[in-house]
C-alpha cells in the first residue's frame, strides 16, 4: 500500500532531500560543512525575511522556544503568553518553571487572541518583558494575526514580540524585520520539509540586547554562545549534521519556488482542503483557520477510531487526531510543506470513501468537486 | 576521489543504515514509531548492559550530560569532576553555571584520573553528590578505568557514579549494572554509527531517586518527564524520527555482531593503528590509550597544515587535529564505530605516503607492516 502523510510535523520529505541526507556524512569542523552552514544561514534569513541572525539548534521546536526563555529573561520577569491550545499552554508552563511571572491570555480553542486582549494585558502589566504568540496553533488549526499584534505591541509597550512560528514559518507570511518581530522560532519537520531534530531561532537586535541582562543559568540553550559561533558559520555543540544537509537542500527548493509563492501555495491548498471538507458535509473546527493544518469536527454518527482505521489501514493515509478535550471529536488534516494541488484531491477523495464506509450521509463526490472548484478559482 | 572519515564523531555510517534513514518519514505518535522505539529501548539496554532505563533525547551529547545535571542535582550540591581534556573541562564548567560546588580533579592531558586522586577528593568532600568521569576523552585519546573507579566510589561514598561515555559506549567495555554506574551518557554519532542529533542516557535506581530532590528548573531536559514517556515507549517532545530509525538499524547490527565482539574489534583495531603509527616512526600522545581514538604527535620537521592538506586533498582522508594547546602539535585518528581491519591498513598506508611527502624520514612500509603483524597477532 502507498503511504501518505498528512500530519502537521513530521511532514513529507521531498525525495531529493531524503537522498541528500543519505549521502556519506561529513565532519562538522571542516570547510565542507562550514560552506553548507554559511548557505543555510543566508537562506534562513530569506525564509524569515530578516537581516538578523537565525540560529540553528539541535533540538525540537520546544527546545528552541526554551532557549529564548532562558537566554533572554530572568526570574521575576513578566511575560504575557496567549494560550489557545496545546502549544500556547506549553509557553505558559515553561516560563513559570523558570520563575517568571506569567500573564496568561486565555483563548478558546479554535480562536485567536484579539487586539483588545493583548492591549488589556499590556496595560495591566506595563513592566512586561515579552509577549509570546503562537502564529499557527497546531492543536486547533487557528492562526494568530501576528502582523497586527506585533504592531500593537510595539506601539504600546517595550515588550519583545516573541513568536512560536513552528507550524507557520514556510506556510504563512512572516516578515520578521518589517513586522517588528523580536524572536521567531520554527522546527525542521514543518514548513522546512525535513525530519525533526533542528530548531531555528531568529533574533532581533533588541532580543540580542536582552541576552546581556538575562540572569537565568543556561549552557546548551545559551543563545549568546550560539550567536558567537554563528558569526563564524559554526555551532557551539555538535550539530545534527545530516539534518543541516537536509535543510540546506530544502531551503534551496524554497528559494527556487520563491517565498511569496510558497505562502500563496499554502493558502491555495488550505482553501481547497476546506472547500472539500465542507463539500462532503463536514464542519470546520477553527474560526481563524491556519494555512498549515485544518481541523474538522468528526461528524455525528461517525466513530473516530473506525474512521481513522479505515483511512490509515485501507488508504494508507495518516492524519492527526484531536488532543485533550477534543480527542475523538476532531481530526486534523495537514497541508504544510511538500504538498501540491493533486495531493489535496487525493486527500479529499480518500476522506469521502472513508466517510461513506463509516455511514456518513452525503453526496459522493461533492467534496472532491468543491476542492476542484476551489483550485480552479485561484 | 573516494572520501574516508577517520574522525571521532561523526563516524562513518553503514550504507544500509543511511538508506534506512532515507525512507519516507513516519509520524512519531503512531504505532509504527512506537514499535521502533520499543525495540530501540530494549537494544539500548543491551548496549549499556543494563536492565535500567536508557532515555533517548534529541540533542547532542553535551545536551545529554546537561540533562543529568539539571535533573538530578540542586544548587549548592558538591560534584567531583575529573578534567583531563576538552570534555572533562566542559563537565567542570557546566555544573558551575547551575550553582553547584565543583571539586575539580585536574588530570594532565593524555593521562587518566587515578584511584588516589578520586579517593582524596571524596575524603575531602564527604558530602559529594556525584563523581563525573570521562570514559574516553576525545581530545586526548585517554581512557579512564571506569570499572575500578566506580567500585572505589561505591565503596567509599554515597556519591553517584556518572560517566560521560560519549566516545566510549560501543567501543569500550561498559557494564552499567555490574559495575555500579548510576548515569552513563552517549551520543548517536560515535559508537552508534549514525549522524549526530541524539543523546542516550542510562539511569540507575539511585539516579532516578535523586531526581525527586532536584531543585533546578528544567523543561526540555527534564529526565523525569522523559522517564514518564519512556514507560510507554514514547518521548515527551517530538524526537528526531529519522535518527531513531537509524539507531534502530545500527543497534540491530551491534546485536548481530554481539557486544563483546564489538568491544574486541575496537581493541584489535586500536592496537593495529597504534602499531602502524609507531612502526612509521611516530610517537603516541596518550599514556592510557582509548580504543576509540588514537592521538599522535606530529613528528619534528613535519608541518601539520601541509600534512593535513595532503592527507585530505590527495587521499580524501579526514582526521581530527589537536585542540587548545595541542593545535598543530598532535593529530587524532579515530577507529570508533563502523571500521574493520582493512580500514586500518588503508589509514596507515595513506599516513605513510603523506608522511613521506612531508619529508618525514622512515622506512616506507614499516607502518603498514606493523599494522599487519598486529592484526595477525590477535
Amino acid at each position: 500500500m502507498k503511504k501518505r502523510l498528512f500530519t502537521p510535523g513530521p511532514t513529507p520529505i521531498p525525495e531529493t532531500v531524503m537522498l541528500k541526507m543519505a549521502e556519506p556524512i561529513i565532519h562538522h569542523r571542516n570547510p565542507e560543512f562550514n560552506e553548507i552552514l554559511t548557505r543555510v544561514n543566508k537562506n534562513l534569513q530569506y525564509l524569515f525575511q530578516t537581516e538578523q541572525p537565525v540560529l540553528t539548534l539541535t533540538c525540537s521546536g520546544t527546545g528552541g522556544v526554551e532557549a529564548t526563555f532562558v537566554s533572554l529573561f530572568s526570574p521575576g520577569d513578566t511575560i504575557i503568553a496567549a494560550n489557545g491550545g496545546k502549544f500556547g499552554e506549553r509557553w505558559v508552563k515553561m516560563p513559570k518553571v523558570y520563575g517568571m511571572n506569567v500573564v496568561e491570555i486565555k483563548v478558546e480553542w479554535g480562536k485567536a487572541p484579539t487586539e483588545e486582549q493583548v492591549l488589556a494585558a499590556l496595560k495591566a502589566n506595563p513592566d512586561t518583558k515579552a509577549v509570546y504568540l503562537v502564529h499557527s496553533e497546531t492543536s486547533t488549526g487557528a492562526a494568530t494575526d501576528v502582523k497586527s499584534l506585533a504592531k500593537l505591541i510595539r506601539e504600546n509597550s517595550n515588550a519583545l514580540v516573541c513568536v512560536d512560528g513552528i507550524t507557520a514559518v514556510g506556510a504563512h507570511e512572516v516578515r520578521f524585520d518589517e513586522w517588528g518581530i523580536d524572536v521567531c522560532v520554527t522546527g525542521s519537520q514543518k514548513g522546512l520539509m525535513i525530519p525533526p531534530g533542528l530548531a531555528f531561532v531568529a533574533v532581533s537586535k533588541r532580543a540580542v540586547e536582552a541576552m546581556n541582562s538575562s540572569k537565568l543559568p543556561k549552557f546548551y540553550f545559551d543563545l549568546k554562545k550560539a550567536l558567537k559561533s554563528y558569526a563564524d558559520n559554526d555551532t557551539p555543540w555538535t550539530p545534527a549534521v545530516s539534518l543541516v544537509v537536509g535543510v540546506d537542500a530544502a531551503l534551496q527548493k524554497i528559494r527556487e519556488e520563491g517565498i511569496e509563492n510558497v505562502w500563496a501555495r499554502h493558502r491555495r491548498l488550505a482553501n481547497a482542503i476546506r472547500a472539500g471538507v465542507v463539500g462532503a458535509g463536514l464542519k470546520l473546527f477553527s474560526e481563524f483557520p491556519s494555512f498549515a493544518v485544518t481541523p474538522v469536527w468528526v461528524p455525528e454518527g461517525v466513530e473516530w477510531k473506525q474512521f481513522n482505521k479505515i483511512l490509515k489501514g485501507k488508504y494508507g493515509i495518516t492524519i492527526a487526531g484531536g488532543q485533550d478535550d477534543f480527542t475523538g471529536k476532531i481530526f486534523r488534516i495537514s497541508h504544510l510543506g511538500y504538498y501540491d494541488e493533486l495531493d489535496m484531491i487525493t486527500m479529499i477523495g480518500a476522506l469521502e470513501m472513508t466517510l461513506k464506509e463509516c455511514g456518513h450521509v452525503f453526496e459522493m463526490g461533492s467534496g472532491v468537486k468543491a476542492t476542484l472548484n476551489a483550485l480552479m478559482a485561484k
